[in-house]
């Protein structure tokens, strides 16, 4: 009975702990995920923004959308860059320790908000950015007197561009309330486990205890 | 008789997470594969957009529909690269964790629409667009004033592509149709093999009470 | 005897597994290789067309020749990349499967057409179009008013190219006879063994029913 | 009694062991994150500074500033690429060896002031000034005669970069903040630990003294 | 005695097979390496013959010169790289078949010529070749009027690189003979240690056959 | 006696094994960061040297000393990469054998010299060599009459880089001493180590002659 009562506490240890590496693991590879599809990004973005040859009668607005447009994307990269770059060192320094308890040790649940926000930056507005950068290149090229403004090639181009990003919030939508869904029958699961595991081992305490004073 | 009932119960649950987990590698795999090469080649559409020179005597039809063809292009592969990253950290999370039975926890079931679409977006669509810009580039670099309007290398090109295309389709089927062959001989199979330990447990439960009987 | 006897039987099916699963390495070996290295040079290719500036006065087949060896080139690229990312997720999921057996579920044996067409086109064509795209584009900067007609310098290097690919036909024809000459002589020593294996086997059973008729 | 002891004792001895690995596993984290995110931006910013176009019109001092800002940028990066390539051999070579004591011949405590300084430079200025380069070559591309002196494209630029900077700068305090809070806690944990441990050995060593007296 | 006497037969087996997995393992990593510098050096010289502007004034000599250079170069590097892509996947194959026998079905010793030839090409003429290639970009870009005919910068250029390619050739002269020199001391050590086991296993067979008599 | 006389012989072999190994770890992490960032850097300053356009005004000298330090530039990491390539895959042979004598057969401790200068070569003299190429660029770009002979940014370049220039001695400088005195310091624990445990197999083999002559 004695040793029954100890191992059902360390499931519940244990399983408290499986819960803790799994985060830890997902926190992980969001950030690494985050830290190349950034880097890439934003790299093509600076690369046009050098190597693109801007006629002097593009309009003056398109010129300001443009610019705000690639600062805003590299830097929202760069950030989400950063974020990955600080935090990942200490998560990957916890999971190489091969012990069980050392994932308490680990920073990434007090950091929780920043590797969700490096995540939305990156995978979220990163890709919608990037999309719109694509939008405006092509106005940029396109309508000006050198290529007699072919404003019908841009207007294509945005065009193209609008059913893709309402797919995109589409799937952006659908994921997070699958993901919630997902999260809350997990949690629900777990905590009845644990709900019934306590219980059980209250019973067996009670047991324990009317054995010890018998 | 008790041990080779549970055993054979244990093989019946063992025998589901199996086909659980090779899913799960399956879906893992291919995220990770369409990650990789949307990634690169919407990186070169992306190069060849900003990079061409575009002379003013292009005719105008023709400008569109590389507008529209690059964008398109360029918006796929970023959709596919978003549901990628957004789906494989969750997936990678499960894969890590040593546990045979946390394969339920990963989200791959309930996202396997979204890993269809962009595995069929980035290998399918993908490479057809990509194949296309290559022979649009041909029409805008060859049937221009500067090189004598040089139509004969822009439908030498555009004839290269069409048997590579027919070539493509040709794999698509094919493939499609010896996977589901594949698929269902393996389901068929697996559900032989379930039915008959079911009936040989059904057989064994008997004995057992049987032998309670007794 | 009972126990040897058994053991042999499953010696004679961990052999066709262990041929099954080298097979399985290859299919994965030669996919992998072909991705990276089609990926790589149709990359290249693509850049060479969209960066090479093409004066008037190259003579129109030239360009017809240049323009057909690239879209060939990256259309065959394309291919063996599309190929590739189709069937190596399928074959990842399973030898990431720790069970011996389920080597029989991957679909590389029914693909081995494919597998073969890409390996081909990526490193036999796909080469082959590369050394001549190198020629072509020695052509075209070289043979051209503005540095004065240099026909020189462009037969030089048609000059180099034609030994390099006669010892690229040489190796690629000592290296099929080698590996269909290694290939028979495994075959027939795994035939051999096989062969002789049944035949213990089959004494064995022999004795065995002697041993039980006794 | 003598058994407990020694393996108190050893208790003591791994769990020092246990820190000064988890030490070396971060500066490696570290100083392998820190090497391919230099090598990346620096590379970026040497590419930006060979294929920028100046117009003669660009204000001299602008010119200075960028000057200044690229030298400085990739000067920091290759100076953390050169600490980061010195001293992570001599961790790897450390960290392969299956020796729970050769933890202490790894010069990663020795060198920890130019670990962390080429962490700083690497995450901290190195990502800052590469936000102001993005703002300086928006400045030098659109506040130029050949596109009417577009000022307001360069001002909307460098509005953007500022409320990312405070981020930035926020992000880089609560993160020292709280990975000093969290080191401060568990060094507490951890001394405590030891503490108990040094009690617990000694009270043990004097019940052993006592036997032995005995 | 018996068990000695096989055991030591097992020995001489044993290292037998250790040898040639060392051979297997040195192929692959030689191919490996091959393969990675080869593609990168290769596609270095792609864009430097694609990117590069030649004046008028470019002495016709030196034009055929940088074109055989280029081509020669990029040859070299795709043959290396054909032979690498044709044979690795073979003996990865073989390595990733957990078997100590199946070192013998790997055609890493059939190859061995293709394998040393691919080596020899990619890291020695290679190289070579990719030094010659900067001078002759050296002496292209500033031996020309548009630069006043700076011959001193492509002389001093070529001063550089003599003293390196000498260097160079010191170094595989003094690789190849201690490789040659270590390889003969193994071969050496290793044959003598074949002598003693095999003399040892004659004694012992002999004592056997004595102890049967007996 | 006998058993732990053998052990203690067997610890001082593995402890001589143990450092091999190191040294062997050491070798391969050093040649294998050399190649990486030898490749990065030689690839970005021949793309430099292509891609720079020159201008007629640039003086006569800054050209040579730009063609001599891009020379010296690319020569120098094309070196080491050689040498890296030559040695790692023998290194690397060898250390996938799992036998803890055959570290003997590795060349890494004939070669140590030519590890020795591939490594200083490319993080030494390779790093200080491109701080100046980003000078001398700045210099040939600003310097010239298109921008009005900006002679002021070129100077902040200048001076930009002498800091960081001496900040790199002082880190190679206390690299090397650091790295000495903890290598000292090691030899000798682990000569006192041998010492010591040599003076006990002593004592033992005494102790054992002892019993024997009793």
């Amino acid at each position: 009975v004695l040793h029954a009562y100890y191992s059902k506490q360390m499931d519940v240890q244990h399983s408290r702990n499986a819960i803790s590496w799994r985060k830890l693991f997902l926190s992980r590879a969001k950030l690494k995920a985050t830290g190349n599809t950034s880097a890439l990004l934003s790299g093509f973005a600076m690369v046009a923004l050098v190597e693109i040859g801007i006629e002097p009668d593009v309009p003056s607005w398109l010129m300001v959308v443009f610019c705000v447009n690639t600062t805003l994307l590299v830097s929202i990269h760069l950030l989400a860059v950063m974020i990955s770059t600080c935090i990942l060192p200490h998560i990957e320094a916890v999971s190489n320790v091969h012990n069980v308890n050392s994932v308490h040790e680990s920073p990434h649940e007090r950091m929780q908000v920043f590797i969700q926000m490096a995540w939305t930056f990156s995978t979220g507005f990163g890709i919608l950015l990037f999309l719109n950068e694509i939008v405006l290149i092509c106005w940029i090229k396109f309508n000006v007197k050198t290529v007699n403004n072919n404003i019908t090639a841009a207007w294509a181009a945005t065009a193209v561009v609008i059913p893709v990003g309402i797919l995109f919030l589409v799937f952006a939508f659908h994921f997070y309330r699958r993901l919630i869904a997902h999260k809350f029958q997990q949690t629900n699961m777990g905590l009845q486990d644990l709900d019934k595991m306590v219980t059980e081992l209250g019973n067996q305490e009670n047991d324990f205890n009317d054995i010890e004073n018998v």
